[in-house]
């Protein structure tokens, strides 16, 4: 049975070994359980307690969690939806190519932002944001159904450690679940 | 369009006053979206920092969000599954009839408990949860959708107040959002 346990990580570990344990429990969180909305519930608050437990800039993450592709927008004009997430209130929808999130989702590709406010259609949901990761999950014929948001109270806020753990996420999370 | 900050609450309000500013908060966030994850991700997440905004035993809540009424759960054994939250991880899936939550779900009446390790059958999904309070969402037509669960890490976290106030939420996320 999951226990509230999984999310407690050890003081003093690096940011590699903290999302090492994310991965490892992420076998357990997600066993014999396909469910999106249950597991991308999960994963958001396992994320959430990595970063907590790590120095800065990591704790300083103030927004953790996902946007799914919105099977109601039409063909001609994707967009991504609010999903599960640990944080303060977020919008409701992000049209591909818009934002951060929305330019991930249309280039497929993980984008790391150091300063927010220098990038081009920033949508400001939270003024508090300084720094964002947004990783695309892709499934193959189905293309991106979500992607993994996280924000930062702090410029620079995430690097190639975090590029390179979270795609490892983001290829099990697609895996390891039924998609609407 | 929504903005995180809907999630700041005054400091020195009172219980009633948080409440009622969730209430109106949802109004805006639910405007014009029925989708029931975006809405309940973002229910979670204002539940969560009212709470945060008040005295104790309120700012003790270590879990504020959602089960759903499982679809893919045969007739016979219906289950809740996990829906958005905030707070760390829990249990996938509850039977209805087990523990506090499914107790709410089977008997679709509000359940405040005091002291958890006295309810018969509760589910130690987190030994910090020292009480808790089960709000059931019902559709005319439908039963239950979806619970409301708040732990708190302190005894008689909850009272009459909570209960008013989460009921009338309850009433308002049924009308609010289409349900699977």
């Amino acid at each position: 049975m999951v226990h509230a346990d999984a999310s407690n990580f050890a003081s003093g570990i690096t940011k590699e070994e903290a999302y090492q344990q994310v991965l490892d429990q992420f076998e357990g969180l997600f066993y014999e359980q396909r469910n999106w909305v249950c597991n991308l519930s999960n994963a958001s608050s396992l994320l959430w307690h990595a970063y907590k437990s790590l120095p800065s800039p990591s704790n300083q993450v103030n927004w953790a969690g996902f946007y799914t592709f919105d099977t109601s927008s039409p063909p001609n004009k994707p967009q991504l939806i609010l999903g599960p997430f640990q944080g303060k209130v977020a919008c409701q929808t992000i049209a591909f190519g818009r934002g951060v999130c929305g330019s991930a989702a249309q280039t497929q590709q993980t984008q790391i932002v150091p300063d927010v406010d220098a990038f081009p259609g920033h949508i400001a949901c939270d003024g508090d944001s300084k720094s964002e990761i947004v990783v695309p999950i892709i499934v193959e014929g189905k293309g991106v159904v979500a992607i993994i948001d996280i924000d930062c109270t702090v410029p620079n806020g995430f690097d190639e450690v975090d590029k390179a753990y979270l795609e490892k996420l983001a290829d099990f999370i697609a895996k390891s679940s039924d998609w609407p």
